[in-house]
């Protein structure tokens, strides 16, 4: 069997560049990359990342449990960490756990059994005392956790007052934050505590659509019931800030259904600039997360943990509003 | 450090059942699994996967190879793979290769180098060639390679004929196929086979849009453009078979903006049945692939294959036909 110096020999190269090659660590060029793959295809020659992570006690390997893959915010989120962890040399285990609290259990110790790197934790439901005690460490986008190594979210706050200036500035006089979270305290949550901050202090008056929101409707993204029934008991309503795209793309469903024309008579601000929001008709005015950059920020705080650096347990970037035809 | 052995008295149950827990292999009750976790965190267990993997030289692990991953129907399909995994054992490495060649040339390696039981690569435009010689079973999804182990696809044809017939018989004298597929020859190229073929039979008046399709376009997923030109060009369209949901909701945008109604002056059917597909206004009416069972199908042709037991080089699912608002 090919060894590694067999490889450096066949291609000119030094053992330390073929190596850098593998590890996909350090500037490479393209034509050295080539160069390197093309002779260890001709050669056979099979790197054998198990052996070597036995002997190191981990893998470059990233844990990542999102509570829905086929929701467009996570679709997107898990895109760009799968680009961040590529970028550094990093590859993406995969884990849906479909907001069931023993399946994000078991892919917790999963991800330990598999010695990877360290967990990114994507939003989610599950009871925080699991997270207790992990010996590898733990990054959350969009949830915060008194156990985990540090968070990562955007500014949920601003976003919020954003919504309620533009509304305001749109002429809206009575409007309504729409919200799926659940029972859970989520730092989505201050989407809602900025959205209300800048009613009171504009005179914006601000509907209350109640406590009654019910859990499965985030784990169904299935909002249609409980939008028709707050478009029925607030017919004053001129101006909906909901907290994601998806939930928007169902207001304007609903709304046309009922014949209500927006922005004409309700405006509409939704939150994430997901895929979603500008495939809509019309497309979605909405509080864009810089999901990219959030990607980046966890994978880059899940890396330094590993090596013993410190990292800010808590990270917030901004956010932006994306005019679309919804306002 | 806590052995295997130390889990099975804590808990009162063999070795071969917490095994089996541990290996998520055969049918455990809930109850026993949360017995075996919970022993496994107070004794502070921890199976090492790499050093068991080290020794049968394979992991549990699928590599999974996706061109986009925020695309509706990639995300759908992936959430399905995670799923059928779980429920088999097995985990997901996931790679993203954004249809760059080389990209997807280095995941082949980083699959082969982590030891994966084997890759399922779905759909991308990534060269034939480099696929031969793999040691581990390659399993596609709507992709046929001649050097591939199994290929699960779904009713292209079929599907093209579904919505030619529907669309013959909402009343459409002026058709045409609008896709967004690139130069590579894929099962995807059959829905257009179909819905002519249909089209001919039936003497139902099918549109060229001709053959400048810029592989560019499936690459930024935007047909804004496109789809403009098109409908400048043949003003006498009055039903549209769009080969992806993600145009159909273009194909809404744009009629939205030129005061063309949907569906009474234009009815549109789309393909795929991503989440896109009922978050429109109006909802897509659109050809519906078996998502779910053709990644239950991917998943296990990948564990038959990799038991050497002969497997199907090529099997396909049927469609259906889902209709709502655009016809």
């Amino acid at each position: 069997m090919a060894t590694l110096k067999d490889v450096a020999k066949e291609t000119g190269l030094t053992v330390s560049t073929v190596s850098r090659v593998l590890n996909n660590r350090g500037y490479i060029s393209s034509n050295t990359r080539e160069k390197v793959y093309d002779a260890m295809k001709r050669l056979n020659y099979q790197p054998n990342e198990l052996a070597r992570s036995l002997s190191k006690q981990t893998t470059n390997t990233i844990g990542v449990i999102v509570p829905h893959i086929d929701h467009p915010y996570f679709a997107r989120l898990l895109s760009s960490l799968e680009t961040a962890a590529y970028q550094n040399g990093y590859k993406l285990l995969l884990f849906n756990s479909r907001e069931r609290d023993e399946k994000e259990d078991e892919y917790m110790e999963m991800c330990k059994a598999s010695r990877v790197a360290g967990i990114i934790l994507c939003s989610g439901s599950v009871e925080t005392e699991r997270f207790r005690d992990l010996n590898v460490p733990l990054v959350t986008i969009e949830r915060f956790l008194e156990y985990g190594t540090s968070a990562v979210e955007c500014d949920n706050r601003q976003g919020g007052r954003l919504a309620a200036q533009h509304l305001l500035e749109c002429g809206c006089t009575n409007v309504i934050y729409l919200s799926g979270e659940n029972a859970v305290s989520m730092p989505a949550d201050d989407r809602a505590l900025g959205f209300m901050e800048l009613c009171g202090q504009e005179g914006l008056h601000c509907l209350d659509p109640g406590k009654e929101i019910d859990a499965r409707l985030y784990a169904s993204l299935d909002y249609h019931a409980y939008i028709e029934k707050i478009l029925t008991e607030f017919p004053e309503i001129d101006g909906i800030f909901a907290s994601s795209d998806v939930i928007a793309a169902q207001v304007i469903q609903i709304c046309s259904k009922r014949g209500i024309k927006i922005p004409e008579q309700i405006r509409l601000v939704g939150f994430d600039d997901s895929s979603i929001a500008s495939l809509t008709t019309p497309g979605i005015t909405t509080i864009r997360q810089p999901v990219r950059e959030m990607a980046e920020m966890a994978v880059r705080m899940l890396i330094r943990a590993e090596r013993k650096e410190i990292v800010p347990n808590r990270t917030t970037l901004p956010v932006t509003l994306i005019r679309r035809e919804t306002t």
